[in-house]
């Protein structure tokens, strides 16, 4: 199985293939492909992914945006899966282990950012998890998670805490480590109070994580109707930034502010809000920010604007930890494969909470079972047991530990987030009835249905139509409420 | 003397009048007044002031750039003087010290700012040393240092080492310790390299003091022709901003960079300047910075973006002592206080080195004797000591101990930097011979024959022409090379 010389030295590696989305063109959307991957090398990792999310560089990758890249590109870098194969070498990860890869899969390993455990800095070697030139195989470029299986050194792999949604764990591995990383080199803490501007992708676990580790909390939105959701993130306060007298109120008063708003904005009321030493920490907009920037902002408080991109391999295994410790995970929108360029049109429409996460065993894999409402209604009237794995936001918020609470005030038999397979699989362990998947729409919750298809719940289905068509049919009330 | 009652409270106030350069209005220019100052309370010290640095905030705040303000208007906030009285609780300073005073003499000393030794950046009750609501004389604004005497707070005093030229010691208190505190603030030490930009009146300060650091400083310029210059002044090396190969060479490797600039000018090269981590401190530029900030450049490498304003008085002080003890002064031209107006003009044109510092006890007082440079060969010849005081940018550089050598090369009687009295008076204390002074103009070096009329050598005269005249009366050619 482990190929010979998997060395950067090599000539004739020895590969498998696997199937993968990939996109052949700027403008071609994304199609199953078969890609080769090297064999387990002697510090190779093999993996089984079973979720990947959608970031917003992916697509930025795919049309050029920071550069040519030679197609097909394998998007994703925010990768969970379980380990298949080890190399003879690899001590930190076990078969059957559940891992994580990132955006980064190698760098120089010798320079200052590297002995720092800063290897996303790193001038020297920097190999991206797609798109890069791939030092395994001279002439290939690096493919991302958007596959079913992939092969990374052991040293870019990472151990996830088996208590996490590993669906919403996905977007940890970019999305939480940009936000987590600075967080934690600035100081969020008790006694610090945390400003997050942006409340997306990035931002959501922003403030999750900002809550996590003890600071006040602050979202800053443009959108009053957004407050709610907001403070069930996790935030003490809200301020609405268009808001002038609040935020006259609340200026000088921040320690730290993670501004992810992803293009060319105004800083200087952010700025402001910074108390003396604070600092306005930019993770979203790589592009030129065109609004002039106030020098006397700064100077009058020895104010600091900074950047930060992702994290180093250490700081990411302890964001991940740190997640497990307080149950963190993104919220997601849970979709099959199929549902991958419909979802980019969606990011990049703006309309996405707060991530997609594409099940990464739905490549390639036959579509479940669409049943009408009606038709569910008849089956549960029959004793099909019914399950409902739609997203919903606050129960991922509480964690699976909660779960029972919510099936007993939602009067049914079992609730599950998308994504939590695992506890699905045990509950549905007892019981050979007939189960019907309850779907918010296909593209939120279908892959649950699919996994039970695949692990042997041949009688599941699964419901479309709406909350409305799931009323007319009779479906118990509280489940469409 | 004392007056009653020397708190925030009191009705009535007992004053002393003194001489001044006051603004009655943004056009008016600077004219000799007289102005009350409040008697020495408990907790002041009475200074008699002998060097006032012209610093462009004085300017910009004559001319109202930063808000109106109350005429007349009397600038300067880089004081030196010696003590002449304090008051009854005053342990810190006592007659006959020299001392300074910066840009603050007052703030509400118990914020969260002035507990950490940052007053700053107190938010509570700044007082400004000219121009802010005099805490002490309510109804009054505080006048700064264009003045023959000045009463401030015990607290906002320093201690100015003995050994520093004072004249080019005044510049410290506002432009020494701008660039000493960020210098500070972010590690300047050996190990790191720090840039400066802009080489004025700050930036040739930064250079010194980060030198002085050991950190290895570079200094940047677009004028290949000021590269001597800047090396002299401790830079190790001098890369020009305007030669794209240089730049790209020296991209990425920069700990920190001190920026003086005082306009809206581009800080994309010099971001690009700093390697991981690194942190370029805006200190000249208050208004809007234009140019779009990249916001990649940010994001790639951690780097970071921070203002800065002057600093705290235990650290005025500490660098006060730091500038003692490695002799570091600011290069100056020393003027008479009628040279004020037209010193402005240069200020605005950008045509000065790099600090004006005016002879305080000049205020008020008469022009010395101006003799032909016929008339000074006649008396040289006649057996007149001859000494030169033209502003001699390395010689201060090389500080006071060099003289010796000095005198030697250029073959002549004594030598001495502008400021340099105390030495002046030492090394003439010994002679009756008439002394004639050597003045590169009589805007430069005047105010040295002036100390020397007023401290009993009535017999000193200086010469003004220029070197052609110099040379063509049969001077020294030494001193005209």
């Amino acid at each position: 199985m482990v190929s010979q010389g998997a060395t950067k030295e090599y000539a004739h590696i020895m590969t498998f293939t696997t199937l993968a989305l990939a996109a052949d063109g700027p403008t071609t959307g994304l199609s199953l492909h078969e890609i080769e991957r090297r064999e387990v090398g002697p510090g190779d990792v093999r993996i089984e992914i079973s979720h990947s999310g959608i970031c917003h560089s992916d697509i930025h990758t795919i049309n050029g945006d920071w550069g040519p890249k030679p197609y097909p590109v394998v998007p994703g870098h925010e990768i969970i899966g379980r380990v298949t194969e080890v190399g003879a070498s690899v001590t930190a990860h076990k078969v059957g282990d559940r891992v994580g890869v990132g955006v980064i899969v190698g760098s120089c390993g010798t320079c200052g950012e590297c002995s720092r455990g800063l290897q996303q800095y790193c001038g020297n070697g920097l190999v991206w998890t797609f798109g890069s030139e791939d030092p395994h195989m001279p002439g290939h470029t690096t493919h991302g998670g958007y596959s079913r299986e992939i092969v990374t050194e052991e040293a870019f792999v990472y151990r996830v805490p088996e208590n996490l949604d590993p669906a919403g764990a996905a977007p940890l591995l970019c999305a939480g480590i940009t936000v987590f990383s600075p967080l934690k080199t600035w100081g969020a803490s008790a006694g610090k109070k945390v400003g997050v501007v942006g409340i997306g992708g990035l931002g959501h676990l922003a403030v999750k994580f900002s809550h996590a580790l003890g600071a006040q909390t602050v979202g800053f939105t443009t959108s009053p109707e957004k407050e709610a959701m907001i403070l069930g993130l996790g935030a003490d306060e809200v301020v609405l930034s268009s808001d002038a007298a609040a935020m006259k109120a609340s200026e000088g008063t921040f320690d730290l502010i993670i501004d992810t708003v992803p293009f060319s904005h105004d800083l200087n009321p952010y700025l402001n809000q910074l108390t003396v030493d604070g600092t306005l920490v930019v993770v979203g907009a790589l592009v030129p920010i065109t609004e002039p920037l106030i020098g006397g902002a700064l100077i009058s408080k020895r104010r600091r604007i900074a950047g930060s991109v992702i994290g180093g391999v250490p700081e990411t295994q302890e964001m991940l930890d740190f997640a497990g410790e307080h149950g963190i995970t993104a919220d997601i929108e849970f979709i099959r494969a199929d549902y991958v360029n419909q979802a980019y049109e969606r990011v990049i429409a703006g309309d996405v909470n707060f991530r997609f996460v594409i099940d990464a065993t739905t490549i390639g894999a036959p579509a479940p079972e669409l049943i009408s409402a009606q038709e569910a209604a008849d089956r549960v009237a029959a004793g099909a047991l019914i399950v409902d794995v739609r997203p919903e936001r606050f129960l991922t918020e509480a964690g699976v530990n909660t779960l029972a609470t919510w099936v007993d005030r939602k009067n049914m038999d079992a609730y599950f987030t998308p994504g939590g397979e695992h506890y699905l699989a045990e509950a549905l362990a007892d019981t050979d009835r007939e189960v019907v998947v309850m779907c918010g729409s296909i593209k939120g919750s279908a892959p649950m249905a699919q996994w039970l298809l695949e692990n042997g719940r041949a009688n599941v289905s699964h419901v479309d139509g709406g909350f409305d068509a799931w009323r007319e049919a009779g479906l118990p009330s509280s489940l469409v409420e």
